[in-house]
């Protein structure tokens, strides 16, 4: 059996203690360069195939210095500190310029952690929504090539069908999985975490250029939880809190279809005018 | 006139291109270590007084790998890429150990950005609250130093006077700022983006063992903005949104008197059972 198409494009080769050689995929290209969430995915995975992994991950801010080049690139992964129960993490990604000098495309830090059993309840409840057989696809032909591996049921906030300047709020939510459909695991979930189109667009219902800048995603359930979930959907929602100055930021969940929150996220992003 | 116990407490000397010797403060003690948004301020600091800077903060990721002893402590501050008009940089903060062995205690990545005027719009209103004289301040003896250092008027979900299991929910909201009074720049706003408790005993009513690991920033005001707030309030909020396997996150707004978003930021914070 081949492999998955995001397994393939989060694919790493080890070229020293801590150091990977990938290259980009063009099933996730996005505008200029690959769909962040990959590459914050790709990041992760080089965490996790270190040999002195503790725990799983627990936090991971990934900031994208430059979009990344088509083709190869260098991963470091670093443990800096281990402790009892957490480990932190220093990534970066870096590519020869057209002069051939090696080039931060991508800086990065992670903390893993040895999750135990405690008190545990969540303060963010799964809003109220149609379940994902009752919301029709998203049918938007897709100017990128990594939006096709997605499915996406949007339930509201859907990128603007007129660009007339009439938007008045920035909360999105839908449902969401890869396609063709893969078991959610820690890299997955990074990747979907940046699945959300830019909230300028929606508040705004104007196109305008924009990027992200920094993504930092919290995980809430561990590998066992996300077995659970198999194929299942993710309710992704988001919402941008302020635009200023040529940045806006975005805080998003993503909830299992049966609503544990998995992961909450936070971007700030470029946008142009 | 002599400087603001702030200003004492966040002091760098700088030691060489990028690296500067610091000290902690007893102003600013925690039960374990200095007051993290101290420790937060303080790598910012760093960044701002960096030669090379461009622009002003937009994001701020400091990872608390451990807890820093009392004494000095090494910086490092890296431009590891300059954009037109985004700079992203690479810190650590390294002690060394008993044995004499340097260890790295804080890691942290920032993003700076020349903000440029744009289409604007805050989209998370400050919440209808009483004014600050008409909040009375918080009046619990502190058990740590740093929190003497902020005058704090709670209006809900102050730190729940009578443990006894007893909590329902994680929202708190109280009126802050630097004690005695001091005009509001970025270094002191990133600072306040920690003063929030646990949210764990907010939410349980109950006390256990809590320590950031992981804290993001995002500025929405540059310094002309913050300037205007004077030696003005900060309306803080926070809330947890999952609390699961021993870490919780915490999500916060800061804004000005006048309504304005300041910054967002986000921790996840580890709790013992």
């Amino acid at each position: 059996m081949s492999k998955h198409v995001f397994d393939q494009a989060i694919a790493l080769t080890a070229t020293g203690e801590g150091t990977y050689s990938g290259a980009t995929s063009p099933a996730y290209a996005n505008m200029i360069g690959p769909y962040g969430g990959i590459t914050a995915a790709t990041v992760l995975h080089g965490v996790m195939q270190h040999p002195a992994l503790l725990g799983e991950p627990l936090s991971l801010t990934v900031n994208y210095a430059a979009a990344l080049n088509d083709g190869p690139f260098d991963l470091r992964v670093e443990p800096v500190r281990t402790n009892r129960s957490t480990q932190h993490w220093v990534m970066s990604i870096t590519q020869p310029d057209a002069a051939g000098a090696v080039q931060t495309v991508v800086t990065a830090s992670a903390v893993t952690a040895a999750r135990r059993d405690t008190w545990s309840v969540d303060d963010e409840p799964m809003p109220a929504v149609p379940s994902p057989g009752d919301v029709p696809p998203y049918a938007v032909p897709s100017p990128v090539e990594w939006i096709k591996r997605y499915e996406m049921r949007p339930i509201e906030g859907a990128i603007p069908s007129q660009w007339d300047g009439s938007g008045s709020h920035s909360l999105s939510r839908l449902w969401m999985r890869d396609t063709p459909a893969r078991a959610i695991d820690l890299c997955s979930l990074a990747a979907l975490a940046d699945v959300f189109f830019p909230r300028i667009w929606l508040r705004r219902a104007t196109w305008v250029p924009a990027g992200t800048v920094s993504m930092t995603v919290y995980f809430h359930a561990g590998s066992a939880q996300l077995a659970e979930c198999g194929h299942g959907w993710v309710l992704g929602q988001a919402r941008a809190q302020a635009f200023r100055n040529g940045f806006f930021d975005q805080t998003a969940q993503l909830w299992s279809e049966s609503g544990h929150l998995l992961a909450t996220s936070h971007q700030v992003v470029y946008y142009k005018e």
